[in-house]
């Protein structure tokens, strides 16, 4: 078995690195170098037409969609029960809060760092100043989810929702507020973040702060 | 069993309507005014925090995200087959293309219909022309994605991806290019807006066009 994630350090590849890393498979990281914009190589588009990072080809066959890709990989390695089994009792409250990050919380973050996409180049600062108020209600949003004082968002048991969730709070590092400054997520944070397979992912990208 | 959708006609509830009926099983749709604000009303914040259509209810408890509520669904009715099994061939297309829509086709649908969450009021045209360019992008790729022939997005089976992208298509009905600007989408469309279910959702709920 062949796997080959493509990314770049510190994108939204980091959270499937990091789930590879964890479950210890084997794996080959082709790092895409965004100055040179070989995200949008022909050759690349042929695996992730959108031009993206990730991509995770198995097998020969190519995935992308880092939430999907998180689904997929838990999926395959059921015995780490990072996807509750279909039919167990947090199996809805999984499939509801990857999608809450997917269709929430990432695209806010996209208009924050894509700040150009959202209404052109000349209001790029309220495009950013907007997302980051979503972000912002993404965080009070789980905070409230995490006031419980559960280690995960499903509870007691590490998902890939997790994966997902805490690189997100990385991106929000160099913002005016921070994850950090929500009390219930910033414990989540030091504990998930402080994980060696997460340490590991940190080093072997090169990345600064928030460790 | 008890099943409660909360929605509003024409909204991101309408995938969740119709797959309920397709499915056939028993349910009760409770419509929100949104002219009177209900969607933001305390009693409904405690189903959905987000103050959002749709959430579902299955025997007292809560669960919201449209793709997510089609993901529960299919799943808990294997028979229909609206979610290809774990392991399936078709699995990881199944997860990619669910979160492909949650995260890239939607949230553009989001910033065009509500464009002053964009980059505020006084951008919202700026606003919604990007958005359009998104949506007319995400429709370009999924074109491609039919230009095989197939009638499904998996290819010969429907999936819960199905119902998500056909009520997206709907929401470009008042564009400049609506989805039946691209041929193969074009194809696709019309087949599954022929579907009695699909029938059965847009005349309970009262909508016009896009039939």
């Amino acid at each position: 078995m062949s796997t080959v994630l493509y990314g770049a350090p510190g994108t939204a590849s980091m959270c499937v690195h990091w789930m590879l890393i964890e479950l210890g498979v084997p794996f080959e990281f082709v790092t895409l170098d965004f100055a040179k914009n070989e995200q949008k190589d022909p050759a690349y588009l042929t695996i992730n037409p959108s031009g993206q990072v990730p991509a995770l080809v198995i097998d020969g066959a190519a995935h992308c969609e880092a939430a999907a890709l998180l689904m997929i990989l838990a999926e395959r390695h059921p015995e780490r029960g990072f996807a509750p089994a279909q039919g167990a009792p947090d199996r809805a409250s999984y499939l509801q809060w990857m999608i809450f990050l997917a269709n929430t919380a990432m695209p806010a973050f996209r208009l924050y760092f894509y700040a150009d996409e959202g209404a052109g180049p000349q209001n790029a600062d309220a495009t950013k100043a907007q997302a980051r108020a979503r972000i912002e209600k993404a965080w009070e949003r789980i905070d409230a989810l995490l006031a419980d004082g559960r280690p995960f968002m499903l509870g007691e048991r590490m998902s890939a929702a997790d994966f997902l969730l805490t690189m997100l709070t990385r991106w929000s590092r160099n913002m005016g507020r921070t994850a950090m400054d929500w009390p219930h997520l910033a414990r989540y944070v030091a504990r998930l973040r402080a994980l060696p397979s997460y340490r590991e992912t940190h080093n072997r990208e090169g990345l600064e702060g928030w460790i």
